[in-house]
């Protein structure tokens, strides 16, 4: 918790807000804090500053707020990422908030397993709770949009054209002929596949709507890894 | 498990193998394997090619090899970093392998928690394990080095001055005034810090000895995300 994330909820004043819970006994056990003790705080999906601590008790913290920056800027990118299984969707949500996606399309693939799709880390409050840590993580305030399309074909044909005019669009295959390129200063859309990788179909599809196949080299990364070396790499 | 890594104690005769436990038991429950399928294999340190299963049963698997294809090539990175709390040191010893990284040192800072150096997680065999793991993920057989320095002042010191001598060196740094460089084709030595980062001794110490400062942007990243974001950006 590298920034204390508020929200509407926690405001008591306009400037003065009272936690209790995760975030209490995390400012408690992990820093330590004190009365008088200065914090990096920002709102949720609003400005970012600092909150001094008034108040401590073992149940209950008052804080005073002062808020005039604005968080970090987005990242240009939308996300399609076939659906990883439910552990790793839990890390990768958080990467996701922390490196600054707000735009992500969990997918649907061949090789994405059924039983997937029923893992209670994809209901709303589970997605929610990752991307708070993800972005008290990366310091930043703006929740990303999370999408759901169990279904490739539709989402490919009837939403994916709308997403991607305008916009370079890219997806990650082993055989992609393309390097994937850097320093990418435009809006874009990227697809990364699951394990395996998408199935030739797939890549035809995608293909078709307008996505150049790109390599990220020789190695196999895991989806996890994978998503911090392609933005590192794309965004300079 | 991308590539099926062979160990010398593997082998029966100059081109097969036989395979009993936890990678006889990943083929057959992940990759559903049946006698006559061939499979990426690598043996360790060596060679690269395809193994063919001659037979399959529950305890055991003969397969024929034929490796003559060289690994991909190593990352030129000489990795320091500051040791990880243990349930996330065994992933970054995965990711490190994973991405091409041979040279890795855990090296101590202000502030790593002293009880991170009694992990059972630091045993030579336990960092093997990751290591393999890894190498099988990313499709590799050169079994990274991983050296352990649990004192700072001696290592920099002593030991860091030869490491740097005739490369570039960076410590990544909030602070850091340069952004990290792109596209590196020669040795480089890296240094990244732990949770909170190096302490402004540490970053001096490591200035001294001819490292640069560099910053990775505003967004606080974990080391698990902070090392591929940072190699996919300097290796392209």
């Amino acid at each position: 918790m590298n920034l204390l994330l508020l929200e509407p909820g926690d405001f008591i004043d306009e400037n003065r807000v009272q936690l209790q819970g995760r975030r209490l006994q995390h400012m408690q056990d992990v820093h330590g804090v004190t009365t008088g003790d200065t914090l990096k705080a920002g709102v949720l999906n609003g400005s970012m500053g600092t909150a001094r601590i008034l108040q401590l008790s073992q149940t209950l913290a008052e804080l005073e707020v002062s808020l005039d920056k604005a968080p970090p800027p987005p990242l240009p990118i939308t996300l399609l990422l076939a659906l990883p299984r439910p552990k790793m969707l839990r890390r990768v949500l958080q990467t996701v908030a922390t490196m600054g996606v707000k735009q992500l399309y969990l997918i649907n693939s061949w090789r994405v397993e059924k039983s997937y799709w029923q893992s209670p880390f994809l209901s709303e409050h589970a997605i929610r709770e990752q991307l708070l840590l993800g972005l008290e993580q990366g310091c930043d305030t703006l929740l990303p949009e999370v999408h759901i399309r169990q279904r490739f074909k539709p989402f490919v044909e009837d939403e994916l054209p709308g997403l991607v005019a305008g916009n370079m669009a890219l997806v990650a295959h082993p055989s992609g002929e393309m390097p994937c390129p850097t320093s990418v200063q435009d809006n874009l859309v990227l697809a990364l596949g699951p394990e395996g990788g998408f199935i030739d179909y797939e890549i035809q599809k995608f293909q078709e709507t307008g996505f150049d196949a790109v390599t990220l080299g020789a190695r196999i990364l895991r989806v996890e890894t994978a998503i911090p070396a392609i933005l590192g790499r794309l965004f300079q």
